[in-house]
């Protein structure tokens, strides 16, 4: 797979990871509760944008080579996952 | 294009229509907050289906057609819509 | 209540009711299934807006009235409900 | 603050740290780009609850207690922050 979109990709979970923690820090120290939810909105905007970049992969990957390929099945399933992942992100 | 999914859709867009003009009526009718705001995050699911249906449609069609064509950039143009349309509904 | 905000709202509730009926021509004349989305999500976000505007509307009234009075039990009830419309708005 | 609400608060932020990790991992070994959306989808879900559970404690404390005082500014500004993190989680 596309190694630098990869890379890309996991030093952004590294970011959220860290972003995390320092939720977790924030709440000890007694921060105030609206900061405190205002990083964990910066945090789910984060991982949407990694969604975006995982899906853009699959886009460009798979779900080109199935729709290239001769297998109906294939073609339909690519697309339906589409359409749910589509949802489950939605709805997020 | 599929009259049958045209025609499931524009009865869930009338649905939604009727269902706006409801909440109207709730707020002129000094209904409670909450329950206004709840019949509006109905609405709001309603119309996420609606999208969901439309970009089936596009899925099966446009989509498909342009990454089964031989021209790259009507195949890049239409995954990067396609990511567009996934970010811009993630946000909706 | 404030008719003033009552007004705005309705009024915004009218817009959302007409932009929904667009919706709907646009798909009967074959208009591109992306421009549909991103019209649906125009329409999402008019709502979000009404959502905000009643519900500060009820921060104003039923819940500043509840917290400021001695029913312990209104008083739990108002803010359990706030919990309910905040998680529910956040997956609408 | 409610030391065991803030306990529970901390172990759902660990849990988060993990599982963004463990969809690092995923990545890494070649997991399918559906599957990490779905595990992003997941951890999204689990920030909301978090940012639910630190929104309650925020109502039942400084909420409460500004809107019990008898400064209008601080009952002002408490409601008008309320209105902004539903208005930011809503679009998170």
């Amino acid at each position: 797979m596309a190694d630098k979109s990869t890379e890309d990709i996991m030093r952004r979970l590294k970011s959220v990871e860290g972003h995390v923690r320092g939720i977790g820090r924030m709440l000890e120290e007694g921060a105030y509760c609206v900061d405190v939810v205002n990083q964990i909105v910066a945090v789910q905007r984060a991982l949407k944008k990694v969604s975006t970049l995982v899906l853009d992969r699959h886009l460009h990957s798979c779900v080109t080579r199935a729709i290239q390929g001769d297998d109906a099945q294939s073609r339909e399933r690519v697309l339906e996952e589409l359409l749910e992942v589509f949802e489950a992100n939605a709805r997020a």
